[in-house]
């Protein structure tokens, strides 16, 4: 009886259940992390418990991690840290001076010259400066106001942080935000979150997934009866569709943006991420400066960092700034404000951010050996995006853009009409229906291009370039495989 | 004509003023980092700079920020962390074996082998265990799943976090979230940012703050017509109170939550900060557990840890975990789904919740070392608590409780009615008024009751115990003297 009672008790409506949860975070969504990749942590297990699969270990190439990818930290940026963490080490002879010199230039930044104490909330004086420096070098001598920088906990706090300061009005006056389709899944998420309107405007496959204003236009004029379109978000080099965007698009794109009054967000985490022949980084704020006064001194504009890409890959430090240009002063203190609740981004990564923005330079003990591993990591990066064109290209019934820039293809696949329909049934989206089917054949994890978003009726995957090359021609030989495997199985 | 045009141009109304940003974020205040303390730091430039004051230095007895304050981190974490930062260290003879042993452990829980890799977003799996087999031992072996454990980005993150999965409804169904009077601002801050509805209880401060059911009950009665209260927050020990609450208290809480239906939210970051003699910390869930299965399997609760606090300050590395109870599955599902958008808590602060959970052990080589640090540290702020109570009730119109925990004095202040006329003429809260000119003219920055909410009428300031002994002294005696300074010059 006391066992029923208890029971009849534990059954009792919980306080927090589905229907009573803020309806927003159900709507959000995260591909890159969602049903596949748990169902390959299954995988994972199931093998280490000796369950006979057709494969023997599982390779996920659902997600921009270089370091799990097997990429080696950048030796200079570890001694570093390793010194701000047991500064004893200041006295190891094996630690060259520049080392030491920047490890004691952050740990005198830092209260009690500890990274263990709180910094200010916008992020270390010190480092927002290393950080306005390099962007100064960087644009070729545009000015940089290192009050102008936060510190972030990774991109994805500032690009969250932005997003919530831009979201306001109630239903028809609700924020929009124009978003690249396909997209990193982080602005959906975010957007759903926030209860703000998300606004696609498509990349055009064609034309190397590059923008079209006309596009962007058609977006726009979609939106402006149902809500209130303010910002619009671009990712260049992009993710999942690693182009990089021409300067004449970048003008464009200011040039929409200052008619149309929005707040320009750019996503610029894969900067050092150029391959292709011709290519070439401009950032937004170079160019609007370039674009003249009557630009520069509008256009709103944020613009976002990392230490978790290019050639760094520290994604587990949680590191990145943001340079926020001509916000207006009472919302840069509210923003401040904002940031201070959080108290403030890990230091680890405020310190990272320092290294990366104030690197070795000639003359400096660790400049060989630091320009030794960048350049290894982003030629190997290049030599693996051609690879991975090349490879798919081969193949009947995938088509593959050019891996310009940042770390992933987002070929298109050709479905025989009997997986669709057989998908469909299921209940599940084509795409995720191969990607899975892929998993649990070959043990190989990709993302379905549905979780970027996609023109209706065109089905893609997302895969990164950064297994080691032995591994990357054995996965790519293994989609091969597949894929015409699928292709007569469902013919 | 053309300067004319620019500036005409530069004039126009931006896409984001204050007028169109979120307005949530505009009501959200957080006191510990305000007016103050921005003050504070001017006032520390002005001095590098030469600028006569009466004092050589602005003593920071704002925020509980320990090595800031000149606490020494634990030998022990940072011998580990630096062995994760650069593994290359794991064959130097100078650090003890088993510190080498954590740092191979936690390394090869993480991806390629480096803490620079995403983790699984709800923490890495081992330290998920750390943490479990650690609450298991605090509370006396009541069991624990590590599944159940979310590591954060600081506590912070947690409780935002939780709060965020709570808020739902609109109007008069909003979620309402009972906080503690005073309480730590960022509950204030985070449930004006989400739109929720704060509903306060005051702790009795004749009492030492401590918790009352009548008036649990009178908020909670208060609130049930204008919106929907859903939770109850407690801070335990108190911040900025310093209370400990007893075990018939807590117990009393657990019963009020069942019967009225709230989320329970138990934050207890400062759970080994317990100085005063009788008093104890019980968690709420070992004092759930022990009412028997009718709470145990139904009361909902979350509750937080962090690095900051303890003995172990380490703020700047963000690290944290919270623990959820009879949650929902299927809300379970979306808090997991939630946190992989911002893909994983940074990884030195989950290293470091591994070894603050999994500290050495009697017989292993840096087990002496290390109680030998945590002892000095929580004896010393044991005697700073005592020492600054003590001295504060010497102080005629200063009226201050036992420091029984935490690491805050929360000394009630009597101000002569001619000062709080003229902070009111000023539009300051009385007692910024107050600590506003204890900055200018001694240095030292406390935060004003009025930042943590007090009963209208009353006025406290709150101070840290955290400086060395020696500076808290001088800070003690120069807060004595200002204040009758003050009361003379405005009686
Ligand atoms: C385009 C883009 N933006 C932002 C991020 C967020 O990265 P992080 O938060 O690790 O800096 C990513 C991560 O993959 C990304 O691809
Ligand atoms: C009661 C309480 N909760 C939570 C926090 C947040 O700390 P953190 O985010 O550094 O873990 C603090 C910090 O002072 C606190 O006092």
């Amino acid at each position: 009886p006391q066992m029923a009672e208890n029971e009849a008790l534990s059954r009792r409506q919980k306080v927090l259940t589905i229907d009573t949860m803020n309806a927003n975070i159900k709507k959000v969504e995260y591909a890159v992390r969602g049903p596949i990749v748990q169902r390959a942590v299954q995988i994972e297990k199931e093998l280490k418990e000796g369950v006979k699969k057709p494969f023997n270990e599982v390779i996920k190439a659902n997600i921009g991690d270089a370091h799990a990818m097997g990429q080696r930290p950048v030796t200079f940026f570890r001694q570093v840290l390793a010194l701000c963490s047991y500064p004893e080490l200041l006295d190891d002879d094996k630690f060259p001076e520049d080392t030491k010199y920047r490890a004691q230039r952050i740990l005198k930044a830092c209260g009690g010259s500890s990274i263990g104490a709180y910094t200010a909330s916008q992020g270390i004086e010190c480092v927002r400066q290393d950080v306005s420096r390099y962007i100064e070098r960087r644009d070729g001598g545009v000015p940089c106001d290192p009050d102008n920088i936060y510190l972030t906990t990774g991109a994805s706090d500032g690009i969250v942080t932005m997003l919530k300061l831009l979201t306001a009005g109630e239903g028809r006056t609700r924020t929009g935000v124009m978003i690249p389709i396909p997209q990193y899944p982080l602005y959906s998420a975010a957007i759903a979150e926030l209860g703000a309107v998300q606004l696609n405007y498509y990349l055009d496959e064609d034309k190397c997934w590059g923008l079209d204003i006309s596009e962007l236009q058609r977006s726009l004029q979609a939106a402006s009866k149902h809500c209130n379109p303010r910002v619009l978000c671009i990712i260049n080099p992009g993710n999942p569709t690693g182009q990089v965007q021409s300067r004449e698009r970048i003008e464009d794109v200011i040039r929409f943006a200052a008619k149309e009054r929005l707040f320009l967000m750019a996503d610029e985490v894969y900067q050092d991420n150029v391959y292709a022949e011709g290519c070439k980084f401009y950032s937004f704020k170079k160019v609007l400066y370039e674009m003249g006064p009557e630009y520069f001194n509008t256009v709103e504009l944020a613009s976002f960092h990392s230490t978790s890409k290019c050639y760094m890959g520290e994604c587990g430090m949680r590191g990145g700034y943001m340079e926020v240009i001509n916000m207006d002063s009472e919302v840069k203190a509210q923003l401040t404000k904002l940031v201070s609740v959080r108290l403030c981004p890990p230091v680890p990564g405020q310190a990272l951010m320092a290294l990366v923005t104030n690197s070795p330079q000639p003359g400096e003990p660790s400049h060989a050996q630091f320009l030794k591993e960048r350049t290894a990591t982003l030629g190997d990066l290049a030599q693996k995006a051609k690879l991975t064109e090349e490879i798919l290209n081969t193949v009947p019934g995938i088509r593959c853009n050019p891996v310009q820039g940042a770390m992933y293809s987002f070929p298109q696949i050709t479905l025989p009409e009997r997986a669709i329909r057989e998908a469909k049934e299921k209940g599940q989206a084509p795409d995720m229906f191969y990607c899975m089917k892929l998993l649990e054949e070959t043990g190989i994890c990709l993302v379905p291009g549905s979780g970027f978003g996609q023109k209706e009726g065109t089905y893609h995957f997302r895969m990164t370039i950064l297994p080691p090359a032995d591994k990357l021609k054995i996965l790519l030989s293994k989609v091969k495989e597949f894929h015409q495997r699928f292709t007569k199985c469902y013919s």
